[in-house]
């Protein structure tokens, strides 16, 4: 959970005039009520896929990426049914990504947020379906959006097929997967970064924005600040794997390290790293200058996003 | 490829009207060139993806599914854009199930379509995510459409999630994977077929009939008529699994008997399963009158789909 007051930078600290934690908060209980509202219940049948489904939707997620659609859907109008039921989806995207990146076959990961993965509790063949079907009902839930004159729900839906399909989401696993334990340049690890990571927090950004009815240049503006701070995001990721602890992470940590898996430390160096974070933070802000006090809660967002521990 | 003269039952042979040889032939030409138009060619990167997508789509396929879509369509106006656009997502579904079904950690298959299957390829890594692709490519492919006035392209997409979802395809496939090696009830086995196979066919015929504007009462006939045909497609794959050898299935035959899956035959009996087939192509055939002339196509699949070997 974030503070009220967050460290951009060596020593360096501001006070948003949102209150990010009281914001975080009030946003995450509408999502978790959203994605309770999502995904059918362990009573339905077939329950242990339900129950998998649910089991890794509920594992304590920051719940990130809804965050930023409901933010991003704020600094233009304010966050509606539409950009709640996009919230849900881009999170069971985000989930069903990780189910299979864990799997035996890909990143094989027994840990995740500080539980036994999918696969582990479940068995491989009900991990992948789970995943399977949480990727099925993100779209069923972006067609049920009542959509805007710019941007009618099959626009929605486009928009989050793209970002989750061949040429983005998972291209980025696909190229992580053949680079592993490959000597990779700045180029490529940027490439896969931005496929991997990138992609659906952008998209998830310009999915909140697209329901709030965003003029083009609007859009844009998110996009590009999507962008840098999706970058941003996994910069600070391959930094927090060599520098915290797996209880601190959740997750196995120094993990990158042992798989000999390229990261922005490895190939830059930990202080030109830090540095590019920072960067790609400023960046990131610059581009929600016309927003003015409406984008405050994205702004904060991002301060949190570098500075986080986890 | 279906013969012109077609055998409904034992030695009873119909003329159909339409030439079904030559339906088949014209459209599976269409479905084949929106599938090379729907997914990147294999100079895209990421390549061994994109490849690996095309492996599957392209290995030989009936096109069943794209073509109940485009009769579907015929039966009602006729075959337009979006009937192709369409077909072309259902049979991305339908290879993505095909490549997650045969995986180590499910049915564990090394061939299909007399060809080896994705994981045996690509490594099960490369098989998960081409699977994953082409899952999401379907919903792109549907968001594309332009829609009628009473089923916009959302309630396309809407319709293609569901059949594909928790609670149709993926629970067929779960309950599958639960069932095997155990005794299993006729009941059981009809949930299993209706999920697996039964709401994905039945989805294509709907999905045919919403992209030429069918009207409720039609969409319930032809709802009705794919739920039976579904049905019995899988009780004649089950029967052709115990009867056919695996070069005339370009499939490992057998495989029911030697995994103790529960089939159609092993829990009726032979000469019983051989009976509900044709009870259902004649439950199936009966919802098609309403259309009329219109609806020879379909009718003519429906008794190919009977008599088929493969």
């Amino acid at each position: 959970m974030p503070d009220k007051q967050l460290a951009i930078n060596k020593g360096e600290r501001i006070k948003t005039q949102v209150d990010i934690s009281l914001y975080w908060k009030k946003q995450q209980q509408r999502v978790e009520k959203a994605l309770d509202q999502s995904i059918p219940k362990t009573s339905v049948r077939p329950q242990t896929l339900h129950k998998a489904m649910r089991y890794s939707v509920f594992a304590g997620g920051k719940r990130l990426r809804p965050i930023l659609c409901l933010a991003s859907a704020d600094a233009i109008a304010s966050s509606g049914t539409d950009a709640l039921i996009l919230s849900a989806a881009v999170e069971c995207i985000h989930t069903y990504s990780l189910i299979h990146d864990d799997l035996p076959c890909m990143d094989d990961d027994d840990l995740r947020r500080g539980k036994p993965t999918s696969h582990k509790v479940f068995g491989e063949g009900i991990a992948v379906l789970a995943g399977d079907a949480l990727l099925t009902i993100a779209f069923e839930l972006a067609s049920r959006c009542a959509g805007t004159k710019r941007y009618p729900a099959a626009e929605l839906v486009k928009e989050l097929a793209y970002s989750s399909g061949s040429q983005a989401l998972v291209a980025g696993q696909v190229v992580d997967l053949e680079c592993e334990g490959k000597k990779i340049t700045a180029a490529q690890l940027k490439y896969i970064h931005e496929m991997k990571t990138g992609a659906l927090i952008t998209s998830s950004i310009r999915l909140g924005a697209m329901s709030a009815n965003a003029t083009a240049r609007q859009l844009k503006d998110l996009s590009d600040f999507g962008q840098a701070l999706g970058l941003a995001f996994q910069v600070v990721d391959d930094i927090l794997d060599l520098t915290q602890t797996s209880a601190q992470l959740g997750k196995s940590a120094g993990k990158d390290l042992k798989s000999e898996k390229a990261t922005y430390p490895s190939i830059l160096g930990m202080a030109k790293a830090e540095k590019e974070a920072a960067r790609l933070t400023t960046l990131a802000l610059s581009k929600l200058k016309p927003f003015g006090k409406k984008a405050e809660a994205l702004e904060a967002i991002a301060h949190f996003m570098l500075a986080r521990k986890n």
